[in-house]
C-alpha cells in the first residue's frame, strides 16, 4: 500500500473543513507545530501552542477559525480541530491488520467458537464455550476464560485476560495487561478469619469501549459489571465489582471506582482520583484529578477535594494548622462541629 | 453434577442458622434483594440496601435478626448474613476444578518438583529447584522464576509471575497480572548515577492469603517480605521490600505500602491510601480510603488524611485559604509554627 | 562457581574504603544489623537503624566515619555506606546468567534481528523489523511488538509488552508486567461520540534506565515519549504520551505523570505522586508523596501537597471546616478569594 499524500483540497472536501490558501498542497505525514517540516500537516487545538504557530514550519496546520488569520501557512478550518486532526491522522496510521486465523501455539477449547475472520495470536488459550467474532484480533500471550465473548471488530493487543464471564461488544479496544472479570474483593469476617464471598456474576462491556494497559475490571457478586457503550478507560485503573459505568464517560490513568458505585455517562474523572462505592454519581460530572468523592453527586458540573503542591517548607506549617483548624475556628466564636 | 437445590430448613440445618416460614422452600441460585426471583435466596447485610426487602421477589432472604420482621418472604436469620450468604453462594459456583497434570506446552525445570495432583496450564513456565504442592493450580502464561514455593492448594489464576525466592503457603490465591518478588526499589546514588542495590531477600507468604490483579509485592533487600496469614489484598496494590503485614489486615485497590513498613494484624486499609516506608503500624488500624501515613501508629482506631470533593469553584477559594493558612493563624494571634 | 570470601582488607582495597579492625575478617554473606551473624557483613546508612549497631553479631559492619567510633565490630568507613555497601552485596549475588539463544518455543519475525549473544525465553514474541543486541535478556511469556529496538545488556525480566516503535538504549532493566508504548489516551470528543486519535510516535528509553513491574510508559501521538539515561521507576507507575523524564529522575510506587509533562533531571517524586500534563518541572525538584503537581515548578526544590493522617474523629472535624475556610477568612476580614 502506498503512503497517502491527499491535497488539502482533498482533505478539505472530504472532511467538510474550510480551506484557507493553496489547496494543491500535498500532505505526506502530520507532525506538531513545533517539529513538522515539509509536507507535514500539523494541528493547533490546545491554546498553550498557539506561541508555536507563527514559527511552524508545517506545509499546513488544521486549526480553528479565530486562529486562522496569524496561520503564516495554508490551514484547515475545522469547528473542532483535534476531532479533524484525528480523522486526518487516521489516514497516516501505517501496519497491516493482522491476518485471520488461528496460530498453530494457540490452545482453544474444542467448543469454543472462533469466527474465520478472527486472528488469534500465538501463546493465546481460550476456554470453553468462548465465542469470538468477526474481524476480531486477539493477541499474543492472551488468556480468555470460560464463557467469554469477544464482539466482533474487538481488539485485544497482547497479554490481556478475560477470567471468566466477560462479554465484550463490538470494537472493544483493551490494551496489554489489561485484567477483566477476575473476582471481586468481597470478604465477610467470620470468628476472625476473612470468608471469601463467591463472586458469580461477570462483566458487560459495551461496544466502541476501551480499557488501558493493566488496567483491572472485577466481575459482579452477583449482578453483572458494567459499562455501556464508549466508556474509555486509561492505565492502570481498577474499576471493582458491580460498578455501573454510562456511556461516554472517560477515567484518566490510576483513577479507582469501589464496588457498586455507578456513574453516570458522559462523566469525566481525573488521573488518580477515588471513588467510593455503593454511591451515585449523576451524568456530566468531572471530577478533578486525585480528588476522592465520597458521597452521592447529583448534579453536574465540577468536584474537587486535591490540593496543589506548594513549596514544602509553607506546605508543612499550613498542613499544622489545618490539624487544628476546628480548634481555631471555635476559638474564633465558630459552633462546634461534632 | 447436577446443580443444588438444599430447602431452607436444610441451609438453617447445615450453616446454624434461624429460620422463619416455610423450611420447605427450595433455594436454585442466588441474586440481589432487588433482581431475585423465583427460587433464588437473597440477602441483607448492608443497611443502603434495606429499602428493597420490602418489594423483593426472593424466595427467601438471609438477613440479621432485627429485619426479619419486616421480611416479606421466608428468611434464615444469621449473626453475621454476610457470611452466611458467602457459605451460602459458595453451594452455587459452578466449575469443574481444573485436572491434575502439567500441560504438554509447559516448561518446568528438571529438578522442579511439581505434585502429581497438581494442575500446570499452557505456556506456563517452572524455574530451577521449585516446589508445586498437591491441588495447587497454576493456569496459562505463569512465570514461575527459580527457588520458588507454591504450597498445597494454592490458585495462580492466570499470568501470574513469581520473580524469584517466592514461598507461598497454603490456599494462597494470586490473581491474574500480580508480580511477586521483583527487585525492592533500592537505589543508592553515586557520583551522579543510581547505583543499583542487590535486592538478596525473598518473598513469604502465609497460608490463606489473597493477592489481587496486577498487584506487585517486591522481594526484600536481605531479609524476606511477609505476609502473615489470611491477609487480602485487591488489586493494583504496591507492597515495597521489607515490608511486613500482620495476619488478616486487608488493603483495598491501589493501596501502596513503602519499603521497611510494618503493619500489623487485622487492619484494614482503604483505596488508594499510601503508607511510608520504616514505619510501624500496630494491630486493629483503619485508614481511610487515600490517606496517607506517614508516621508510626501505636493506637488502635481509625486515622484519615483525604478530603472528601466538593464543588469545584468552592473548593478552590478553600484551597487558596489553605495556602495561606499559617499567616492566616498567626494573623488571629496563634503562636508561630516553624 | 564457589560462594567468593573476601577479606575486609581486600574489600577496602577493592572499594577505596576505610578499614578499621582486623582486616583478616572473611565475609561470606550480606545481612542487616539486626539478623547479621557469623561471616555476615552489615551496613549502617539510615540513622533509624543506629539503635542496632551497639548489639549486631555482624562480622564487620560499613558504616560513616561519624559511626566508627561506636561499632563493636571491625568495620569499614566510606562516604557512602549505601552505596558501597551496594557494590559489595553485588559480590554475592547469586544465579548464573540465562544461556544465550533462542528457546524453541518463541516465535521471531522473519526480519527481526537476534544477537546469537542474546537470550530470549520460551512464549516469547518478537515482531517484524525488531533488534536484540548483545547480551540482552528477554524472559518468558514477553511480547515485543514491530519495530523496536532492545538494546545491548538490557533484561526484560517475564512477561513485559514493547508494544511498538519502542527503542531501549543499553542496560535497560523492565519489570515483570511492564507495558511500554501502548497508545497513549488521546480521545477527541464529536458529535456526543469518543473518537481516537491515532498515537503514531514512539517511546525512547535512555541506557541504564528501569521500569518497574505493572509500570506503564504510553507511546507519543506524534514526537516520541522520552526517559533519558538512568531514570528510574518503581512498580506501577504510569507515564503518559509524549512525556519528558530527564537523565537520574526516580520515580516510586504508583507515581503517575500526565500526558506532555516534562520533568527535570535528578529530580524525586514520591510514591503515589501526581504530576498533571502539559507543564515542566525544572530539575533537581522533589515532590513529596501522594502529592499533586498542577503548575509547572521553576525553582528546585521540596514540594507537597498531601497531608499526614490524623485520628479520623478529629481529622472529620478539620476538613469539615476546611470546606468554609473562605468564609470563615472573610469573616475575620481577610479579602475575598474568587
Amino acid at each position: 500500500m502506498p503512503a497517502p499524500s491527499p491535497t488539502l483540497a482533498e482533505l478539505a472536501a472530504r472532511f467538510a473543513l474550510g480551506l484557507r490558501g493553496d489547496g494543491a498542497v500535498r500532505v505526506r505525514g502530520v507532525a506538531t507545530l513545533a517539529r513538522a517540516g515539509e509536507g507535514q500537516l500539523a494541528f493547533l487545538a490546545n491554546p498553550r501552542y498557539r506561541q508555536d504557530l507563527a514559527g511552524t514550519r508545517a506545509a499546513a496546520v488544521v486549526l480553528a477559525e479565530a486562529d486562522a488569520a496569524d496561520c503564516p501557512v495554508p490551514c484547515l478550518v475545522a469547528a473542532s480541530p483535534y476531532a479533524a486532526f484525528a480523522r486526518i491522522a487516521a489516514l497516516f496510521e501505517t501496519g497491516p491488520a493482522p491476518a485471520p486465523g488461528v496460530h498453530a501455539s494457540a490452545v482453544v477449547a474444542d467448543d469454543a467458537r472462533v469466527d474465520p475472520g478472527a486472528h488469534v495470536g500465538p501463546f493465546t488459550s481460550i476456554g470453553a464455550r468462548c465465542q469470538v467474532g468477526a474481524g476480531a484480533v486477539i493477541g499474543p500471550g492472551c488468556v480468555i476464560g470460560d464463557d467469554c465473548v469477544v464482539g466482533p471488530g474487538c481488539e485485544l493487543l497482547a497479554r490481556v485476560t478475560l477470567v471468566t464471564r466477560v462479554r465484550l461488544g463490538a470494537r472493544v479496544r483493551v490494551h496489554p495487561g489489561a485484567v477483566i472479570g477476575a473476582e471481586g474483593f468481597g470478604l465477610a469476617m467470620e470468628a476472625g478469619q476473612w470468608l471469601k464471598v463467591p463472586q458469580l456474576g461477570g462483566v458487560q462491556i459495551g461496544d466502541d469501549c476501551e480499557v488501558g494497559a493493566n488496567s483491572c475490571i472485577d466481575r459482579g457478586a452477583l449482578d453483572d459489571t458494567v459499562l455501556e457503550q464508549d466508556v474509555r478507560l486509561d492505565n492502570l485503573v481498577q474499576v471493582g465489582h458491580n460498578v455501573h459505568i454510562g456511556a461516554h464517560t472517560a477515567m484518566a490513568g490510576c483513577v479507582a471506582v469501589a464496588g457498586s458505585a455507578r456513574i453516570g455517562r458522559y462523566c469525566l474523572v481525573g488521573g488518580g482520583a477515588g471513588i467510593a462505592g455503593h454511591l451515585s454519581v449523576c451524568d456530566r460530572v468531572t471530577i478533578t484529578a486525585m480528588s476522592l468523592v465520597t458521597a452521592s453527586i447529583t448534579e453536574p458540573g465540577e468536584y474537587a477535594s486535591a490540593m496543589a503542591a506548594q513549596e514544602a517548607r509553607r506546605f508543612r506549617r499550613n498542613a499544622a494548622r489545618f490539624r487544628q483548624l476546628d480548634a481555631l475556628a471555635r476559638r474564633m466564636g465558630a459552633p462546634p462541629k461534632d
